[in-house]
């Protein structure tokens, strides 16, 4: 509580510089501090160290790979800590490596274009150990304060093991803490009536612990449909309640489409249609909240609601005080988007580009905002509505490499192969010939993993 | 720019104050500013008075009154000022006046349940005599800029006639500077391909003005109701196309009924069902924008964009700087809401009571957003789910009056009684029982006004 207690000369020029920094730049960057150390973390841990900043990584777990490691605990970790990751067993990336890859580190030739989940942790062992990140990742750092301080931010973290709490000073700071953590599950009518068990995908870990159950799969994004196809080869009933318009498949067993929930029963539930079904397990893919308790609100600059995070320039910046950055914001991205973010965000620590005056930070996400009103879409106010733009536009602004349009054409193409053809879009493999140019071969096969740590 | 140039040691004092007051109550109220002199500002303004609080109205235009007034002006006024009101010749409230009434100033008894407009107006006019308000108005006032000073707020404004630029201090600010002024266009496919004309139901002032013409009405909430009444009646053909569920009444002329807007033709449209009408002009009765052009977004602890402001405690105070509170916000309430926001906001202003921690007020305002997104709801953060429930929290927080359930009753019994009969509904006289009844009676008649200035 910096705040009520400073009295002192030097304070009061702290506080002073608080407010001049609302109307400039970010102070020469002295000390980076980046929250968490999953796949935007550990992109943006990269760049720092290539600009030569003084930068920590403050990681939660005992281990880096955030959401890309599978962790056999459910709810809490073996600290007492909330568990982060939302990996299940046999999952394979939903969209083509090459749109996930790190900047000038591929994955193995020989590298299925949708590589399993476990390869993607391994992958992402590998970048830490080839960048030499490992030094500057400060594990088990669960953070749970970001306050400013009048010229830069005060990170106060819990230690994990001692449960010691520590307050470090930032210049700067990169909120990279994933927003796949905290699970979303909407109201529905009488759902404590329900008998059965309720669970949401972040807390589901593998198919065979439903085997002969009869369960009911509520959404179909991009975990419901990856639940329909595992839990479809194991359960006895698989009732899958949502309002996705695509080309369903074959699935084996026996599948029951449903559309949205009315209310649950003590044993089943009614639907939109008045029908009935009975099932033992309700498993919720209705995505996720955000979630960053540890931004304090009344000086960070940052509005932080489950439901949106504003008002960010890029989708990145804070616009009220700069010198915070976010990396892996938006939803419904490939993680290209974050990676690009991550060298936006090292180039802005670096000094590398100047931002554009608050005010005009401001009036461009006003004009967002304004849009999205316009389409009908306010619901979500930090989604990329042309990720070929977006690409294009960080691009020119801070000097960053250019991802050429084909990555945002396997995007486009893989969505709608997603829907064409759920059970086998990944039996392809993806080869980029040009900038705007790709092939796919049929090529199904067990999905190897050749990535050395 | 005080923000700039503060050199001296009294500034930096100033600026070390905004920053404390972050986290403390709003200081001493020494005068109050109050934006607008519509229903919300003249009912705070008549609280501010009995409070025996200093304060000043600033009224861009020339009268009070806001959108009861009406204005033959399309677009901007005589001062070239933009036209705040949206009031058309024949409106008649469209909920009974006893949701409507200040507190302890009725109409006269032989109003009318739904007087017209102008006989609104003329209430307030004959509110602003009674209270002896006008003294304190300051009309011609048009306010362009509200920026956080350090202690309190530099409101500056220009005067409409000489265009002169002003800035005043206020230890508290109230913004009452209406919420159905800035018209909402949705986009619409090839929108510019259309050779007839465009309005916004903010522009439309006389059904005369359409006699024997084509017309088109886009929604169907409280103008677009009212419009298809008045418009059945001179037009020589009416689509209306919107997706309300309600009970059509049989309309005079030629009246179509259509679904949402496809895309549009030189002289007409296509609809969602791939109909096609034409006409010659189309009225949007799509709603308003927020607008709070002249909050200081970076200073002010705001974020107003055109879909919602926040964050606000009770839909009301700004949390980040308490000194600062709204009337007249949420959109679809009564106007007995505004009239106790009035209440709530004087008695903050005047210290009668104390506001929670900051950090109580922002958990509680989370807490409200993490609701609309359980529900689906989150398009507008600003809407109140529970107006009874508001009520009774209001009162129990600040010591002001209780309205009684009743209000809430009429309010919802009208509503539905809108839509179960739209030419009619206005035909009945209310007069209310109890705290939780009243009694409706068929009374047909014109809509005598006598209210005396």
């Amino acid at each position: 509580m910096a705040y009520r207690t400073c009295v002192t000369i030097i304070c009061l020029l702290n506080l002073v510089l608080e407010v001049v920094d609302v109307v400039t730049q970010p102070n020469p960057t002295s000390r980076v501090c980046i929250i968490g150390a999953g796949y935007s973390g550990l992109s943006t841990a990269r760049y720092m160290k290539e600009y030569g900043l003084n930068y920590t990584v403050f990681e939660a777990s005992r281990y880096i790979g955030g959401t890309w490691r599978f962790d056999p605990h459910v709810g809490t970790d073996e600290n007492g800590l909330p568990l982060f990751t939302s990996q299940y067993k046999g999952l394979r990336t939903n969209t083509p490596r090459h749109t996930m890859e790190m900047f000038a580190f591929p994955f193995p030739d020989d590298t299925p274009s949708y590589p399993t989940g476990e390869c993607f942790y391994k992958y992402l062992q590998s970048f830490v150990k080839h960048f030499h990140l490992m030094n500057d990742i400060q594990l088990e750092s669960f953070v749970t304060k970001v306050q400013w301080s009048g010229d830069g931010w005060n990170v106060t973290f819990m230690k994990s093991d001692t449960k010691e709490n520590v307050t470090e000073f930032c210049s700067f700071v990169v909120v990279a803490s994933g927003e796949y953590s905290k699970p979303f599950i909407p109201e529905v009518d009488k759902m404590n009536d329900f008998k059965g068990k309720i669970l949401h995908s972040h807390d589901y870990k593998d198919p065979e612990d439903y085997r002969g159950q009869r369960v009911m799969l509520v959404g179909a994004g991009a975990s419901g449909l990856d639940l329909a196809v595992q839990l479809s080869n194991t359960t006895s009933k698989l009732v899958h309640s949502h309002h996705l318009t695509y080309n369903q498949p074959k699935f084996p067993g026996t599948y029951v489409k449903k559309p949205d929930l009315q209310y649950f029963t003590p044993n089943g539930a009614v639907f939109e249609d008045n029908s009935f079904e009975e099932f033992d397990v309700v498993i919720f893919c209705t995505g996720y909240h955000y979630s960053h308790p540890y931004l304090d609100q009344l000086t960070s600059g940052i509005t932080a609601t489950t439901a949106y995070v504003l008002p960010l320039y890029q989708h990145i910046v804070n616009i009220k005080r700069p010198s915070m950055a976010f990396v892996g914001l938006p939803k419904k991205v490939v993680n290209k988007v974050l990676e690009i973010q991550a060298q936006y965000v090292a180039a802005l620590a670096a000094d590398k580009f100047k931002l554009p005056p608050q005010a005009e930070m401001l009036r461009i996400w006003l004009d967002h905002v304004q849009t999205l009103k316009k389409r009908n879409y306010i619901t979500d106010v930090n989604v990329v509505q042309d990720m070929g733009k977006y690409f294009e536009d960080l691009h020119k602004e801070a000097f960053i490499p250019f991802v050429p349009p084909v990555i945002t054409t396997i995007r486009d193409f893989n969505q709608q192969n997603r829907l064409d053809d759920l059970l086998n879009y990944r039996d392809y493999d993806y080869n980029i010939i040009s900038d705007t140019e790709f092939e796919r071969k049929y090529n199904p096969r067990e999905p190897v993993c050749n990535v050395v740590i």
